[in-house]
């Protein structure tokens, strides 16, 4: 029996998913749309897919098994708060939600009822080579992790669309979400540096370097780089006890001529996580099938939401801006 | 609507055939299973799947749009035959016969029948790295392919069961397909020599070195060792005329530790090449839900039978051994 | 006319200069030994050499025309200064001096002198893989250095002869300076933190992270680790604002084995600089032969020692401890 | 007590010899040097040298202890074994001589004077990427070696000048003796097969492909390639029973740029093998020093010159052409 998902927002993100679950992978049927445009929700909508008028029907139709939301982040605690209530399996894109009040309420109702239900979109987490890394880690043959350095490179952004609050709020949270997961640690402050600005962005505070404190002790140090032109350049690196583990280059063709001998670099995060994207999915249709879900929690997307905030607080005081969690609720350990 | 498929042969490949279909896949269902063992056939056999008593009943089903071939090699001409005249799309594992007239025999039945239905299962050319090295040969910023070199390093083989005759007409046909698809060429000639042989395995001759003269001339250099104890270690390096294409090392996590800095080898083909299976099928159940087939056909069949053939007479004779081709039909082209 | 080098001190970096001056350098002769040890300095005098009793004595012999001082530490200041008195060039092994009230009286009176004579051992300055990479910064094809990330991972250290003060006052320098020549730069202030720690050094801080702010506002990232076992491993990676620059692994044979592909790592100092320091010689025998010095000057001395205060000041305060030099003398520019 | 070496022929190589012996190297000095063109000599010569009007004067000279041959080849047999009669150590550049019969010659001059005096010119024999790899190779811990790779790849040759004979007289000598030196091992017979021509040397046979038969069995297989453009890159990977051991990368910095992530290929040999030539004179000098030779001997450069032969007829006849050797003289082994 094919999983019957209803998709809330056929935007671009949207539309990439309804894709995948229709060509891509198995068990699954995109049964329900819905979007606050209905004429693109309309043509977003696959051969037999209903469309509905608004999230909140979309979410209770009896055709409708499990939910994905790719709308946009403020409209998701209400979306969220209704497929809780109805008791059925969502899958959420990033951001979880947009404050840390929020996550509190939507965390305090999936506890209530009782199990999770909801999964967040750190497709990372799904990607093999941090999978790889992580195995390497967990297998403890290097001794424990101190020291983890991200390099988070993206090639360009839309100038005048991109503001320098992004690299924090909206960039960050990756490499704060596999932080906390390829080290099982917690963020407790982050510090927040600013280097010689890169000439190519004009206004934008770019590069930014940040220090993730964790509970362990360990320190996580991330570089991200917005408009580094080369390509979308994605490093990880353990330093362990008697180790270290990182990141390999991705599988290019190894190219000897004239520039040297060389493999070519990602041109985006597209191309770079597009495996991630559909074992993500793959997976989730699996724990949804059976009323659930799996990866990132709820708890992740709060934790993402307060290492932003706390970023973002960071950069103006220039301090070490400490992060307080309420204790973990049993259904996310 | 998903593609029926009935599956002939539910031997350990045959299974992983139907995991792939049933559980990877999408746009697909198999609906029909049969093999020589029945109580094997019925245990294989999906939910909801008919188990037939022959490959014929099965092949003639209307319940069975297209078929899978996983039965041994001396039983696929028939099976063959028996799906061209249904009219049938069909995917067969390798070989795809034993001899050069059951090639041709089949290849006649195809040409009669008009356009291609059979896929061979050649799964390398759905590698994704065999796939990058492809376009770059095929982009020509390197000028002609002159020289290939495929090394096809193997852990270990079942001591008795794996012969002398194996490496050359079980092994090399992967090499030599690859080579002729990434030059986009024909062989002309095979040559062998034996080297110094490894103590690991006995008796074996191992490893042997074999050369690819192409019609173009380009000489394709094949290392095969089945013995070599490290790992599944698949290379291939192509040098053009103003440089040097090379398949990459597998995605693995870069440890340093007291081994050096160093990436984890496959341990078996099952390892290397899981993502071109997936790929393989993926692309056939497109093409077969139209009716016909892509990738490896007939007539590349029929050219692995023959390199296998002249490879054999090589090794006795330790000339050069010439291949004679048919014309190509059109429908290959 | 070969140079007429003295040495002062004979332990073990002296005796290892001694045997590189005598046996694999051309163009110097050593003709004078001291060492606070007058049967060390008898044992460790290369034939026809004169043993003398005082760094003085030494100083000042006609049959000397440059210095190479290979003593502890504190008898710099004293050394360097008659050195600066005799007008004879000298290379000085680290640290230059232990102050900087030590610091500013060598350059004072050297700066009196009117040229520089002293040469300080930061040999990185003189290994190829490091001049490759300033040469690329330097080419400035990638745009401005924004980050600059320095690993400098040891594989053990002494129990209890190593303190904690000692990665910051005696390893920190070489990243300093390697830092302050690759970007061209001067570091305005510094910052430490201190990861959770590893095992293997008991009450060791080890490792420490060092953040170096420039005088451009690029920022030094500095890991130090001197406990991780697997090998003496060196790292450098410079993000411009098009591009990335790193170093390369060290050339080791590349094996395939049980254990992956891989490449050997160094297994201390010795072995990952020995081509440096002999390239250092090489080039400082060339430039006291003319009555001068090259590389690294009085004012890196002078430099690395604002450094190492300011750090161990950073460990205590855990703020941002600013450095301030004093107008660069015009001989250094 | 410098060596007093006197230099024959002052040519381009010559040239470079001496300034290695004068400005790089210690413990030598060139005291003499002669030409068949006088004003060559006589600007080539470092103060303080002799000018010998012929080779013989300069090999008698008791201003010579040892002498460099940087003579052109034919000139080399008679200038060897009057370095033998007069007992001084010799290092002659390649080829040693330039027939089977000269080689004997020399030999059995070099034999009855009772112990080597003669090393020859093959440089990669000292460059430390080829004895890491014999390291590995001899260490044994990868079983016994059975294939070896040999890539040969140079950026371009000068048109006209540069033959179709000289891939295999000039070029595969190197391939040839590193082979010999890396396997321990002899050569029994050499084939040649010509790919595909390349379209950038016009009449050139080129590339080559070469195959050396070894007296174990062993495989070496040399792509020769002289006119690839994109650098002179130099490959050699041995296939052993339980692992395979290849030379890395040259070191060059590692750049992430808009050509992907890269590292240089060397230009030319100059670049490529400076330092071997520098190890070569360094080890020679001390063994000329003792009145003999180390390294490549006469015997290496008698089985350079039958690999030359034997690969010159194989491409004529396509055949697998024997080589023969006397038994080995005592003082070479």
């Amino acid at each position: 029996m094919a999983l019957k998902v209803g998709v809330i927002g056929t935007g671009m993100i949207g539309q990439d998913h309804i894709r995948r679950l229709t060509q891509v992978l198995s068990g699954v049927d995109v049964t329900a749309v819905t979007d606050i445009d209905a004429t693109r929700a309309a043509s977003a909508a696959p051969e037999g897919a209903e469309v509905f008028a608004t999230p909140q029907d979309l979410i209770r139709s009896d055709n409708v098994d499990a939910i994905v939301i790719c709308s946009w982040g403020p409209a998701h605690e209400e979306q969220l708060l209704d497929c809780i209530a109805a008791g059925k399996a969502v899958f959420c894109e990033k951001p979880l939600v947009t404050s840390e009040a929020a996550a509190l309420k939507v965390m305090a109702a999936e506890v209530e009822f009782g199990k999770r239900l909801v999964q967040v979109g750190f497709m990372r987490r799904f990607d093999a080579d941090y999978r790889r890394l992580k195995a390497v880690i967990d297998g403890n043959t290097l001794g424990a992790p101190l020291m983890y350095k991200s390099v988070h490179r993206n090639a360009s952004v839309p100038e005048g669309l991109y503001t320098s609050e992004m690299p924090l709020n909206d960039t960050l949270v990756h490499d704060a979400d596999i932080s906390r997961w390829l080290l099982s640690d917690e963020i407790s402050s982050v510090e927040v540096r600013v280097p010689r600005r890169s000439t190519r962005g004009t206004d934008l505070r770019d590069p930014v370097m940040v220090m993730l404190h964790m509970q362990s002790g360990a320190i996580v140090d991330v570089e991200i780089s917005v408009n580094i032109s080369y390509g979308y350049d994605i490093r990880g690196e353990v330093s362990c006890e008697t180790g270290v583990a990182a990141l390999p280059n991705r599988p290019a063709t190894v190219i000897s001529d004239q520039y040297g001998i060389r493999q070519a670099i990602p041109e985006d995060w597209r191309e770079r996580f597009i495996e991630a994207y559909d074992q993500e999915f793959r997976e989730w249709i699996v724990a949804a099938g059976q009323g659930g879900a799996t990866g990132p929690s709820t708890w992740d997307g709060y934790a993402a939401t307060l290492v932003a905030d706390a970023a973002l607080r960071a950069v103006d005081t220039g301090a070490r801006e400490p992060i307080t969690m309420i204790e973990k609720p049993e259904i996310y350990s």
